[in-house]
C-alpha cells in the first residue's frame, strides 16, 4: 500500500483543532514524514500511528509551522530508546537549530541522526522501493517540494497496473507553472491552498496559493487526484476550498486530519 | 482572583492526551506563563484562554518538555500582530535558541521581546500586584522553581484575609528539603511527582520526585494545598498519585489539564 496520512492541514497559527503541516507517507510498511509542525508527535499518537517506523524526515522550509515539532519528535525518539538510524533532510540552518537544542539539554540521542542539507533540486533518497527527490517552490524563504516515486513495480501488480505510483507534495508556494513538468501525471498531488480565490492578491503577496490556483496546477499537470491543505486560520470552515477547486479540477479533496489517502 | 490553570501535566514524552508542562498564572486579569512545552499554544486555544494577555513567561529549564512550545507561541504572537512588550525569563541558552529560529525564518516580531537570563536565586520581576522570584531546584541540568507572591493586599480584602496570597511552582526536582524555607506556608504549592513511591530509586536517579516525597515537602513547608503534576508516561491512570500523597498530606490534588485552581 502507498498512502498519505494527514497529521496537520493548517497554516501558520493553529486554529479550530487544525494542526500545522505534517504528513506521513507509507509504502509497504516503510514510513516517511514530510514536514513536522508543532504537535506532530501528539497527532501521531492520537491517530495511533507506529511512528518508530519512520526512517526519513523531509522538511520543506524553516517557517515554524513546518518544523517546530521536529525537535520534540527527535527528543521523544530518544526517550523511547530508538535504535535505528534516522535520516533528516532540510534546508541549511536546520541542523544547527536541532543540535543547539540537544546540546542545551545535554541530550545524547541513542540513535544516529544523519542530517542532509538540501541545496538544489534532484534526488535526495533512495530506499528499496522508493525514490524521493525535491524541487524548489516559490516561497518567501528557501523552500522545497518533494516527489515520492515508487521505484519498481512489485511483480504481483504487474498485470494490474501500468506504471509505478507517485505522490508530489508541493509545500508552500505561490502559483508557479514551473513545477508542472516535475509533477506531471503523478497519481496524487498535494498542493497548498491557503486562501480562496477572492483573496488571490493577498495569496500572491504572501507567497501562497488559492484553491483555484492549486486546481489549475493539477489540471495542467494532468494528475490523478488533488489534495488541498495549509488552510488559513481565517477560515473556520474549509468546505469552500474543495468546492471552489472542483470547478476547475473535479478530482479534488480537502486533506483532512487523521485521514489516509491512497496513492494510485 | 489569583489562580493557576493547568495546560499540561505530563513529563517527557506526551501520552494519553496529557501534554508536557505548562501553567497559566492569573492575578487580577494579568497573566503569566510558567513553562511552555510543545503544544502549549494549542492548549491555550482549546481552553479558550485569551493568551494575548500574557505579559511574562518563565522557563524553568531547557529540557524540551518545558520549553519546546515557546518558539511556536512567540511566532503566533507575531502572526497575530501582538504589539505589547513580552518579558521572557529562562536559563542561559534560551535566548540563542529562540533567536536562531526567528532568524532562520526571517521573522521580525512586531513586538519587543525582552530576554532575561536567570543566573541565581532571587527576585525576577515585579508588577503592580505581584512579585516573582526564583530558587534553584535539584535537577540534572540547571533548573529553577518560581514563587509568585501577591504584593499588596487589595484594600477591599483587608478585613477578610490576613496576608497576601502566594503560589510556588517547584519545577523538576529531586526530593530536596532546601526548598522548604523558600516555599514555607504558601497557599498553593505545585510539586512535581513523576513517579509513585515504589519507584523512589528510579526517581532519584533521574532527578525526579515521587508523589509521597512531594507530600512530605508540602507537609514540612506547612503549605495550604498541594498540586501534583509532571506524571510519567508509564502511567495511563494518574489516580494513584493523589491517593498516595493524601496519606502524607491530605490537602492534595492532581493537577488536571484545563482545570483552574484558586490560590488562597
Amino acid at each position: 500500500m502507498f498512502s498519505v496520512t494527514i497529521l496537520g492541514n493548517n497554516s501558520a497559527v493553529p486554529a479550530y483543532e487544525r494542526y500545522p503541516t505534517s504528513q506521513l507517507i507509507s509504502l509497504n510498511g516503510n514510513k516517511f514524514l514530510v514536514d513536522c509542525g508543532e504537535g506532530t508527535q501528539m497527532q501521531l499518537m492520537r491517530y495511533k500511528i507506529r511512528y518508530s517506523r519512520i526512517s526519513h524526515i523531509f522538511i520543506s522550509h524553516l517557517h515554524g509551522d513546518h518544523y517546530f515539532g521536529l525537535i520534540g519528535l527527535l527528543n521523544s525518539f530518544g526517550l523511547l530508546n530508538r535504535q535505528q538510524d534516522l535520516q533528516v533532510y532540510g534546508p541549511a540552518g536546520l541542523q544547527e537549530i536541532i543540535e543547539l537544542q540537544l546540546q542545551a539539554a545535554s541530550t545524547r540521542l541513542p540513535f544516529l541522526l544523519h542530517f542532509h542539507t538540501i541545496q538544489k533540486a534532484g534526488e535526495l533518497a533512495e530506499t528499496e522501493d522508493m525514490i524521493v527527490s525535491c524541487f524548489p517552490t516559490d516561497h518567501r524563504i528557501e523552500c522545497y517540494g518533494f516527489l515520492f516515486q515508487e521505484k519498481n513495480l512489485p511483480r504481483k501488480f504487474n498485470d494490474k497496473r501500468n506504471k509505478p505510483r507517485s505522490y508530489a507534495y508541493c509545500a508552500d508556494t505561490r502559483y508557479d507553472e514551473r513545477i508542472i513538468d516535475v509533477i506531471k501525471e503523478v497519481d496524487l498531488l498535494y498542493h497548498e491552498a491557503t486562501y480562496l480565490e477572492d483573496q488571490v492578491e493577498k495569496a500572491s503577496l504572501r507567497y501562497h496559493s488559492t484553491s483555484t490556483q492549486a486546481a489549475q496546477i493539477a489540471r495542467k499537470a494532468n494528475v490523478g487526484k488533488l489534495l488541498l491543505g495549509h488552510f488559513s486560520s481565517q477560515y473556520e470552515s474549509i468546505a469552500a476550498f474543495e468546492k471552489e477547486a472542483q470547478q476547475v479540477f473535479p478530482a479534488t479533496e480537502n486533506a483532512l486530519q487523521g485521514v489516509t489517502y491512497l496513492v494510485g
